[in-house]
């Protein structure tokens, strides 16, 4: 029976028509004054989403090449890097870092918990770090943290801060120069409504002058160089046009439907979905609802959540991704970020509903989809 | 706030990316070899869904431009006609019946039911018509029209039987063959699930001798022209060619699916739909189940029917009809028809409880979702 292909996995997500359309654009030459005008055009507008003055380099390359890029241009072997992990993606902050040579210390959390602030408080009172790198959404267990506390205490110390954004940015109040992040990175997939195979990074004075005295020897993932090629519109390499098309019909349609209605839809869409959950006896993986995350919510119950997820997409077409790593078969996460709105929302719950029934779980059901149905009709969606 | 413009009125319907896809293809010459056999191509396809072993000819033009085509290629002035009107386009029929310059007989029912086919048996007992005009699914009341029990009439009396299938070929399960039409009529933009602009008509020997010998004043949409071009794998007039395109690989996603699912899931849809609308306290507008339509679904209630479209519009993206004519202002039409899932029908349920909420109607959040979820439960969708 014909069920739509509904993605719902947390990044990449849905890309919207316009974006698409964007696309089809015929590919202009990345050295022309036409292209310049576009790459200004376009980084301008990122500039406003990052809530930010500082530049905001570009990367052909997914998100992890601009963490690579991130952490390969400010950190030299012996560099003293503190990396905040609370699930995968701070995992990967630890792993490049250790690939480039730094002296590293991890502090690590539960997976579902977000970082303990005095201990980060004591261990920077104790060690002077060149970098600290922190995730703001962790994609992997759908928690938030708190990076303006983090950006306070890097001030204090004198240490960059670093900040995976790749799965909020666009579509989460992010406050880039307030909460003092030198090194802010997104990508293309998430929140920002398009395919994978751009990523960014927002570069602060401070974090230029540390980028530039530095020897990396990293060649293509250079923000030596991208920052450079930028101050005259230009790429070190060559960019993917198309994408650079999408990325500004993305923008205006962010921008167009301004930045505080699309953080309030994504806490919207984020609360309906946990309501839903606990109506349905489920329980979310974050350990308090003040961390859970706007653009993933990741739970679990006593049901073979593979089974559900297999359901899901083989009969009710919902793609929604399971746990990575130690909460492979464990959990089930919906992304909703991005090119997502009501009718995703109620859909993907009443699949998850009959799906969840027939995988065993006892369901009433309509509980579900009527409590994430209360939250939209209190939450005014105007 | 972002909501994704969601069409579910009862055509134009939702065209899936594979239609849209092909519509991108180069057009070629309409006189070419190339175009002949992909004429051909379709034709036999189309064939397969109209359950016919009749020639099916394919006109540029909407299913309006195909009702014309057929009335005008068989009536002459002062022919016995009998138009069958169970709703507004089966006025059209009597329309063109009319400027053709029939001897026309019109049998109207109340708006929301069937034909009497007492009534009507006795009537042809009493007139010896020529042509008798049907509508398979009257778009505008919701209501399906048995047809068979028509053709054995015509049969018996020797009338050609002319039936308007537009809102429902391709998603209902259509016998032209067995049902004895001589003339089925359907266009591209509803079930079949195309964007507007194709029209089909199937023709049986017994009306393809008539339409012959018929001298019909109709240039562009002459039935008599259109067959004999088919003859050769050609159209009289320029095809819209991107259509072309577009109705084969329409075709290919129908039988592909296999017409049996393709009729299974549209009564599923209707069925959860009529469900839903019951438990909210809503009237079905069909005067039983029996007769409503698996393609739209007709509704009113205590509330007012404008103020809730206009929410499901502006505030959840939905697009639904309200009522034509005499029934202006009263009544609500779900379209589910052609590229229409299980998370259509969950989402715009979801919708409507809380446009109904806040038009003021009392609503207990969360039923009219949960009566689906059950139909869908218990009905099998594998």
């Amino acid at each position: 029976m014909l069920v739509k292909n509904r993605l719902l996995i947390p990044g990449p997500s849905q890309v919207p028509p316009e974006v698409n359309a964007a696309m089809t654009r015929p590919i202009i030459g990345h050295r022309s004054g036409d292209f310049s005008k576009f790459h200004e055009q376009v980084a301008q507008k990122l500039k406003k989403i990052f809530q930010t003055e500082n530049e905001v380099v570009i990367l052909t390359g997914s998100g992890s090449a601009a963490m690579e890029a991130a952490v390969s241009s400010v950190v030299s072997p012996g560099d003293a890097v503190l990396c905040i992990v609370t699930g995968k993606f701070g995992e990967r902050f630890a792993e490049l870092a250790k690939v480039y040579g730094a002296d590293l210390t991890v502090m690590e959390s539960e997976w579902g918990d977000t970082y303990d602030l005095g201990a980060v408080a004591k261990l920077m009172e104790e060690k002077a770090f060149k970098l600290v790198c922190a995730t703001h959404n962790e994609t992997s267990t759908g928690v938030t943290n708190d990076i303006k506390s983090l950006g306070e205490l890097c001030t204090k110390h004198g240490a960059l801060l670093l900040v995976d954004a790749v799965s909020s940015m666009g579509g989460m109040d992010i406050r880039t120069d307030e909460w003092k992040v030198d090194l802010m990175v997104s990508g293309s997939q998430k929140a920002f409504m398009l395919p994978p195979g751009l990523s960014f990074v927002s570069i602060s004075p401070r974090a230029l002058e540390v980028i530039n005295q530095n020897n990396s020897t990293n060649y293509y993932l250079s923000l030596k160089k991208a920052k450079k090629s930028q101050e005259k519109w230009s790429t070190p390499y060559t960019p993917n046009v198309s994408l650079f098309y999408a990325l500004d019909a993305a923008c205006d349609m962010i921008l167009g439907e301004g930045l505080e209605t699309v953080f309030k839809r994504h806490n919207l869409l984020a609360k309906a979905c946990r309501e839903a959950v606990k109506a349905l006896g489920l329980k979310l993986l974050p350990k308090t609802e003040e961390i859970a995350s706007s653009t993933v919510t990741a739970f679990f119950g006593d049901v073979d959540t593979e089974a559900v997820r297999s359901l899901l997409k083989k009969k009710y077409g919902f793609s929604v991704a399971g746990g990575q790593d130690r909460l492979k078969g464990k959990i089930i996460r919906i992304g909703h970020m991005g090119y997502m709105d009501f009718g995703d929302l109620i859909a993907v719950i009443g699949a998850l509903e009959l799906s969840l029934q027939e995988a065993g779980y006892q369901v009433e059901l309509g509980r579900g989809v009527a409590a994430a149905l209360k939250v939209f009709a209190e939450g005014g969606m105007n």
